[in-house]
């Protein structure tokens, strides 16, 4: 059976993501940078390791993704990530003009959507893809952490 | 003669670091973090070098300036930047707890306050220290960007 590359299927790959920084300790988001159906870019959050608040899992994304295509700006990509990214991350999507941005669950605090953060114009955005998986993830990580 | 450390002596700094990136023709934006009044972390916008959107001076100077605390939080620091810092950055800041923000010239466009970013409860930030001669070699060098 060929899985169909489809908005699910990239979350996936984006929720594997979000599993290694899971087992690593790191609050668990994953993402990938997709451009026709192809990926360019996997990433997760590596704060904790780096002792860096910039190393969220879309930063790296953009960074690699952007080295990938020789150029910095990614209007033909699509980010999947597994949280609603934050103002930084919004404002770094921002300046990249990315063409789409795909979240899995909402970040009702911290998300980019509650703080008001401004897209770029030609960025569409949607969320809700496996916000299931993604909330879980994220739940048994701070749920381990008040143990 | 012993100069003062005060906000223009460290705002020269960052302008020296903003001409570096006037000379290698990227906008001219220079940051430095201090840290009881030592210097602690120097940079500037890197971005058509690096290919890379997050390349911001204040992204580099963050994570600059965690690497040599050894810790993610830069709670008893001053960010001093050329430039009003964009909501990217300025979401990079809210992370990082920073105390003080200093800036030279108003961005009306693209800064956090135009944007509306949201800084961290702690942080304190304050424009127009040396603004004319920050915004003066913004403005020479998108002048010579029309030629």
């Amino acid at each position: 059976m060929v899985l169909p590359l489809d908005d699910c299927y990239f979350m996936k790959k984006a929720l594997q993501e979000a599993t290694y920084a899971f087992d690593a300790g790191e609050i668990p988001v994953g993402a990938v940078i997709v451009i026709q159906d192809r990926i360019i870019a996997r990433s997760h959050n590596l704060t904790e390791k780096l002792n860096d608040v910039t190393a969220h899992a879309e930063m790296q994304a953009i960074t690699s993704a952007a080295n990938f295509l020789g150029g910095k700006y990614l209007k033909d990509c699509t980010l999947y990530v597994t949280l609603e990214p934050c103002q930084m991350c919004a404002g770094a999507l921002y300046w990249s003009q990315i063409g789409r941005i795909v979240y899995a669950a909402k970040d009702l605090q911290r998300g980019c959507g509650a703080m008001g953060t401004t897209l770029h114009p030609k960025t569409s955005i949607e969320g809700g893809i496996m916000e299931q998986e993604a909330a879980l993830l994220l739940q048994r990580f701070f749920a381990g952490k008040r143990k």
